[in-house]
């Protein structure tokens, strides 16, 4: 018989995934600059600098054109003041290239900007696909008790650009804890771009 | 407050995506010159031309470079003669575009082949995802006793060529039950390109 071969053995764990090729940890010291209060952001980063706020496993094939990535985020839950764990989001740096967040567990949010500054949002919750369209700030936010846990996939050569929100002082919406349940509210540090 | 808008709602329910864009079914009698005993088919054409073997329920924002499909793939279970429902197949009309496979229930194989007629296996399990490289033309199979249902993921731009496998007489190797397993034999029928 002629030779077969085995495909890369990609399995979602909970560890992460099999066979990635590549893995990164955001810590919360690297997160300074992240939240809106920066008065409990200093408290929390006196007690756990350390602590793995996210992590993400990817399997990246390549960067060519038309190929794909593809991995697991998994954002712990927690709050620095009344703001929700989140992800530091990016901008693709070829703008119009897209992302599909498909969540496996938790409860969460995509929250989404335009560079006019006009928000769009999609509630996270176990069997929800998020779709990020072309031109949009993204970024993942933790508003559950657990551990939200996303499948994603994106073009290989789309870039990162995770400046483009600093610049504009945050994104123009924070996911805050209002008595239990998650709300936006404009961020007073939002500059137009 | 500004304006917050809501993303579209996909979810992954029993009956396939909310929000879909599309939707095609595959009937046993859509499936004509697939399995390789023509009088195995005939026999259960005769009793079940209309049964849906497959259906897929896709959302395509677009059809543009950098844009992404997305869906899921629901392929039933059961055999013509000694071979096991499976997809058409095909490979991207832009060879080099990729695919991902995330398989959320059931025992599959996502069968691949290069052009020179190489095959590369993943086998499917909840929690597996399959990457097809550029270049290789695919096809699902369900080689268990219940639904074997996938999210993909694809390039916008990619297209499909189906006519790929009639041309050589089908796919190199033809997926089998052999007394209970699963096992990969040669297509008697295939022609090298």
């Amino acid at each position: 018989m002629s030779e077969v071969r085995s495909g890369p053995e990609l399995v979602v764990t909970p560890d992460g995934l099999t066979n990635r090729t590549g893995r990164y940890e955001k810590r919360l010291a690297d997160l300074d600059g992240l939240f809106a209060d920066a008065g409990a952001f200093a408290a929390r980063l006196a007690q756990e600098a350390d602590r793995v706020i996210y992590h993400v496993d990817e399997f990246r094939p390549s960067e060519a054109a038309g190929d794909l990535i593809t991995g697991i985020s998994t954002l712990s839950p927690g709050k620095v003041g009344d703001e929700f764990h989140m992800t530091r989001g990016h901008i693709h740096a070829q703008h119009d290239r897209t992302e599909i967040y498909h969540c496996l567990a938790g409860h969460g949010l995509m929250l989404m900007e335009t560079l006019d500054g006009q928000t769009v949002v999609t509630e996270l919750r176990p069997g929800v696909i998020a779709y990020v369209p072309p031109v949009h700030i993204h970024r993942s936010v933790n508003v559950g008790d657990t551990d939200l846990v996303t499948v994603f996939c994106y073009p290989a050569d789309a870039g990162q650009d995770y400046g483009i929100i600093a610049r504009a002082g945050g994104m123009r919406h924070l996911a805050v804890d209002d008595a239990g349940e998650w709300r936006l509210k404009e961020n007073p540090n939002y500059v137009a771009r």
